[in-house]
């Protein structure tokens, strides 16, 4: 994982995933405390020519200074599930089925940061990982949401279910329920299908109840990271009020 | 404006904004709908080598298909004021203060067309422009909202204000009120500033209640977008509950 800026290093210093640094010569008494933290968390630092950054980063802008660290560190499904278990009513999870578009899956991973989910569940085929592209478009907030990666998100949902989870499909169709309605009184796992698509129809089936989000305009459909945003911050207005 | 793929072509045909349609032979037969239909509009249609496309699209997904077409048809200021007048209470206009980028901009015009605001404002300085990558970031469906481009957005907003407009501007910050305890029952005009920078003081002073978007995650602040889509989202629920 490569991180392009000094926020961005920042940011993955703070989470412990950078791993080494490169500062380019002109950038190099700007970043002092930067590199001071990073010396001090074990990274190894190099400091470079401003065009040897821009051989790196690839047309990326990096304003002098480059990362590199480890790989996404994905939370364990099971710790999830005992976070679920321990917050019960309260507890909030969103599950992606399918989102391949990083932009996208950035976007999201974005909002489900500011709506401070308790995790983010998503299947490790026929979807986006977090990989680079995925944090940048996250502003950098990928790092702060536990996103468990899993070989069947029918079976993870299952397990959430088991857990006291309560699975809100959401997708507009037959059967489906005008989300303001809900009171999301009890711990609530979102599902949300990929742009398109929506829901494969095995995932649409565990869902405890499909909710749809009423749009006034003529438009079929939210972006799916508009579509998670009011759909997360309805959850937390609906609990607020419940309080 | 470019318009590209078959899908796009047909969405600026429906909004009679096509003038010219490049088909290539490999897709010729396959769009003789969009064609026949292009023609009774009175577009040009060119037969070409895909080749000759893909040199015209410059790298962008076409499909075998590529059309030009007007620039995007603004709307008047006048017109957005006078629906505002007609419709009172239930009016709903987004203001855009600066938003620079094209896909933000794009993304922020799907979710006002989705909410089905009676128009959306932006300034002619320092702003993104309806241009093709908006359009294309809006899935098409920027050409379905009214977007009213202004040389001066105070200006502008004193004007929304005359016509019986509320002005919320979307600032976390000192005076801000709970997003969720306004019942946005009178004509409302949602105000939103760039990402980083926030709305510009001169135009937050015109506002007539900050509103913030209480979060419980750490992160500092939703995508522009993503509060965007909110915060419409949002007057539609409080108004359907009043009703």
């Amino acid at each position: 994982m490569r991180f392009h800026g000094p926020h961005a290093c920042e940011e993955a210093l703070a989470r412990g995933e950078l791993r080494t640094l490169w500062v380019a010569e002109a950038a190099w008494g700007r970043v002092g405390k930067l590199r001071e933290a990073a010396r001090a968390a074990g990274a190894v630092i190099h400091r470079e020519p401003m065009e040897a950054l821009d051989r790196r980063a690839q047309g990326i802008r990096h304003q002098g200074v480059l990362g590199e660290g480890s790989a996404f560190a994905y939370t364990d499904l099971n710790d999830l599930l005992a976070t679920v278990r321990e917050k019960g009513a309260r507890a909030l999870v969103l599950a992606l089925d399918g989102i391949t578009d990083p932009h996208n899956l950035g976007a999201v991973l974005r909002s489900a940061a500011a709506a401070g989910v308790d995790g983010v569940v998503l299947p490790e085929r026929r979807s986006a990982q977090v990989n680079e592209t995925v944090v940048r478009a996250s502003a950098g907030t990928a790092g702060r949401v536990a996103v468990a990666r899993v070989v069947n998100l029918g079976r993870a949902l299952d397990e959430l279910k088991e857990a006291g989870g309560w699975l809100y499909g959401l997708a507009a169709g037959p059967g489906s329920v005008d989300y303001l309605e809900e009171p999301f009184d009890r711990a609530a796992v979102l599902v949300m299908g990929a742009e398109g698509e929506g829901l494969h129809q095995k995932i649409a089936e565990r869902c405890d109840r499909l909710l749809r989000i009423p749009m006034p305009g003529e438009v079929e459909s939210l972006n799916v990271s508009a579509a998670a945003a009011v759909a997360l911050f309805r959850v937390i207005a609906a609990r607020g009020a419940s309080r």
